[in-house]
């Protein structure tokens, strides 16, 4: 229990902060992002909060999805209620990749079943030179949705989360959801300055927007690039890799531990590690031990269940978790999760019943 | 020249068959997927017949695509078209990987800008078993396209089309294109008895198709598993390669080449060329330096220009161009490609350029 700020462990939050008060310094899935094994191993869920809950969308009935993230009580309520009911190990905050790119000023909603959508895609220098600069105060609502679930979350640590500048810059210029992102990957090569402008820009958001996660109370972050697969490794290393190095940097100084998530990424797994991350989330693709050759030995890993198991039935579900917990002996720390999200159709007992499995196992 | 029946080179082909006959024998292309270079390098492109071709969307207007593919003279009219436009040295046959699906009586059709749907997904033991075989003359349509095609082709030789039994079945376990596969995905573990039931058939059918394609006139084929980078490794070895392989297998006889392509499927190309594969298609993900690393280097390879970059402007295609070229030559013999299909969007001039530029370029 840290109660002197003289004594601060995270010197750049304040001497309440869940890190600080002690309160989640020490749970399981904080250790393990440092690297440290416990007697369980610690799990939850990418899109544990969402669709596949019955109380979400009772909850949701009525509200736009990105209208339900900025209003404090109701983003709260849906943070926590898979931690309530899979008693999984850390509740993710319910929020969207875009939220600080709307919350910026530009016209972005979420359409059912398809994904961001903006007003007009972000195409040209002009349009890129025009964006507004995120003003602090709009990210209020964020803040005090991050500070009611903290205070309901007690010692189960809230993770914070944003996007990647090439995944949230790859939507912008696209305008909508697409396969392979031809319009921002065209961009790179077409007009560099312009796709660099672009990409720091989100970056400059995103990381304004994690941020003000991390100081509400979130105790560690996850950075997804959702579409970082769709990229070559060097263009990876020319194009994006950069954008999400400044993010990392711009957070360091917060003291969490972060990890970095993609799908599709087996061949860009060290240079995402390279950006900054602390943690590397490996996608159900790739066996862990296999990850844990590629970024090294002693970085902490999360993952990486085959969502495709989730309708499979019990035994090749277990089957599948326990080759999961074997490969993920060889990093230091294993944070068990599924290698993409939460599919909606999925059935929520059957996550509840991972849960209690992998609470079962021995840890270490 | 070759006349004499006893000295056929491919003894399974007629001997006024192309290959036979002396017609394509030695084209840059056929030669290119032997393992040889010629003095020019050559190119042709994965969906170059089809929506980017203002002439197609003309001859299309009012037919449905699968229609379109079994009306002979016009899905042979639409083979052609690319290759008297750009002059790239090989058609691929216009046609759909789900045409023997539905030759064998299965509901299917293409929907616009959706892809096939399926009028029920196959998605239990029982609709697997009452598959219906698929009689050999209802492919005579594709006889018959074949056989016009390639009299108007002359020395230029036509590439078989087909879809690996994973990605066919995929499409028939959903009903319906998906991002993430995860019906035929968690199908392979709940059910393996069917799935490779399933698989089997679709496999069985393709093979067919295929064959249908080489005898009347096609001097080699490509085999496309376009969703095989969803699997990893140990899924894709277990509940795919098999069949694949046994596809392979089925055609060894014919003597073609056979070429093997899927996208994001940087980790499985060694498993890819070992179901059976003479030539090895790669995406732009990889450079074709890499590849070589892992298929071998005597494996002859087959891409991989970026899509994305027909849009970037001439001077960063074509440096993407020269260094695809150079990477190249770590094969024994290199077949320009897209490392993925033709944007519908492209601009045809931009592809008669490239294929100009290419045959600028010294073979060897």
């Amino acid at each position: 229990m840290v109660s002197d700020s003289s004594t601060l462990l995270y010197p750049a939050l304040s001497a309440d902060h869940p890190l600080n008060s002690g309160l989640t310094h020490d749970a399981t899935l904080i250790k393990a992002y440092r690297g440290e094994r416990s007697e369980t191993l610690p799990v939850w869920f990418m899109r544990q909060a969402g669709r596949s809950l019955p109380e979400y969308r009772k909850l949701r009935e009525g509200t736009e999805m990105l209208e339900s993230c900025l209003r404090p009580e109701m983003a709260s309520e849906i943070t926590l209620q898979p931690v309530r009911r899979h008693k999984v190990d850390a509740a993710i905050f319910f929020s969207d990749i875009v939220i600080p790119v709307k919350c910026a000023g530009v016209d972005v909603q979420i359409v059912p079943n398809v994904g961001p959508v903006l007003g007009e895609a972000i195409d040209t220098p002009e349009k890129v030179a025009a964006l507004p600069e995120l003003d602090d105060a709009a990210l209020d609502p964020i803040r005090e949705a991050v500070a009611l679930t903290v205070a309901e979350l007690g010692s189960t640590p809230l993770i914070g989360f944003g996007g990647a500048p090439f995944t949230v810059a790859a939507y912008m210029v696209e305008g909508k959801p697409t396969r392979d992102h031809l319009g921002p990957r065209s961009m790179m090569h077409a007009d560099p300055e312009t796709w660099h402008a672009l990409a720091d820009w989100a970056g400059r958001v995103t990381a304004q927007f994690i941020r003000a996660q991390v100081e509400a109370g979130a105790s560690s972050i996850q950075l997804f690039d959702s579409w970082a697969g769709s990229l070559s490794l060097k263009d990876y290393q020319e194009f994006a890799q950069p954008h999400s190095a400044k993010v990392f940097a711009d957070l360091d100084d917060l003291g969490v531990q972060k990890v970095h998530f993609g799908t599709g990424t087996g061949e860009l797994l060290t240079a995402m590690k390279e950006a900054g991350a602390d943690v590397i989330g490996v996608d159900y693709r790739l066996p862990l031990d296999v990850a844990a050759q590629r970024v090294g030995a002693d970085t902490p890993l999360q993952g990486n269940i085959d969502p495709a198991l989730l309708t499979a039935g019990w035994e090749p579900l277990k089957a599948d978790i326990d080759a999961v917990i074997a490969a993920g002996k060889n990093a230091p720390g294993h944070v068990l999760n599924l290698g993409h999200g939460v599919p909606p159709t999925t059935d929520p007992d059957v996550l509840t019943r991972i849960v209690e499995y992998i609470h079962a196992q021995p840890g270490r």
